[in-house]
């Protein structure tokens, strides 16, 4: 039977904060960088703009238009699914309004997908998958398969999952399985 | 640890078919009955309005204001939730203009229910959790879990699933559980 890998979207497949600080800044000229947004949460940075922060991830067209974070995504994602089941698994129950334009994103960037094993959710204990890349702790130590980081600036004191720093390296952390096979 | 009962929306929760029927007679004119949809499908009945079928269930409030199958469903779900963790597992990826509408009715109806164990999936074989409760014999063999069918007319001759035909039945069901334990 076909091993299952399921993949986050935002900071695994869609730069969510690129779009997020660009956004924050342009609104309200907070003059925010990424790195800012990283170390701390908006609710730390800019309490008294939480709501127009809620707000905007909610508008329908807001996760539309997210760059990719890595280009080699989809060609790795592709080389994979001659494998795999790939499942996108993503946290999307917080932003309901998003669901739509999520959808159109992945249809969009990664037309080959299945969209029978599109998960959107909330905690992601639900999600029956081998493998899950991610680049929350949380949502890896709720995950009961094996978990796999993703690298990124607010994870980068983890030590207890495997880390893939771009999607060459998940590229290499399947094919290294492969060969211990 | 709390097992976890994931129950699917349409012809468990809501009925979709009673608005499905409904809506299409009002705009087309066809005279369907309840009984003819659950017989056949609309592709075999209608084809000429396979088109206008997937738009109208595509339209943002379509699935806003489904009727509750059984009322009772609320009291039965809230006791449940005493001493499982219920998930809703809804098929909904090949109806994306579907999503928010849907979210909506779960949280009008079921205010009690934990949002991030709601699950927008397609095949429920994605879905981890201990019991699925489901009108849909396919979802109830992905599923790799206890499977429970809720009765429906289109799955009278079904015998491989222990079989509820209302909540009443679901609460027995599982209150059977806690004595045989």
């Amino acid at each position: 039977m076909r091993k299952s890998i399921a993949i986050d979207m935002d900071q695994v497949l869609a730069d969510f904060v690129g779009k997020a600080v660009k956004a924050m800044n342009e609104r309200l000229n907070l003059g925010m960088t990424r790195e800012e947004f990283f170390k701390t949460s908006i609710q730390k940075l800019h309490p008294e703009h939480m709501n127009e922060f809620i707000s905007m991830m909610n508008e329908p067209d807001f996760f539309r238009d997210l760059e990719l974070l890595d280009p080699n995504s989809v060609e790795v994602i592709k080389e994979l699914n001659e494998t795999y089941d790939i499942y996108i698994a993503t946290a999307a129950m917080h932003v309901p309004g998003s669901f739509l334009a999520k959808y159109d994103w992945l249809r969009e960037h990664f037309p080959f997908l299945n969209t029978n094993y599109f998960i959107f959710c909330g905690d992601k204990k639900v999600v029956k998958a081998d493998y899950l890349i991610d680049d929350s702790v949380g949502q890896l130590k709720s995950f009961t398969g094996q978990g796999i980081l993703f690298d990124q600036p607010n994870n980068a004191s983890v030590t207890e999952y495997p880390r893939v720093k771009n999607w060459q390296e998940v590229l290499e952390y399947f094919q290294q399985l492969a060969v211990v096979k």
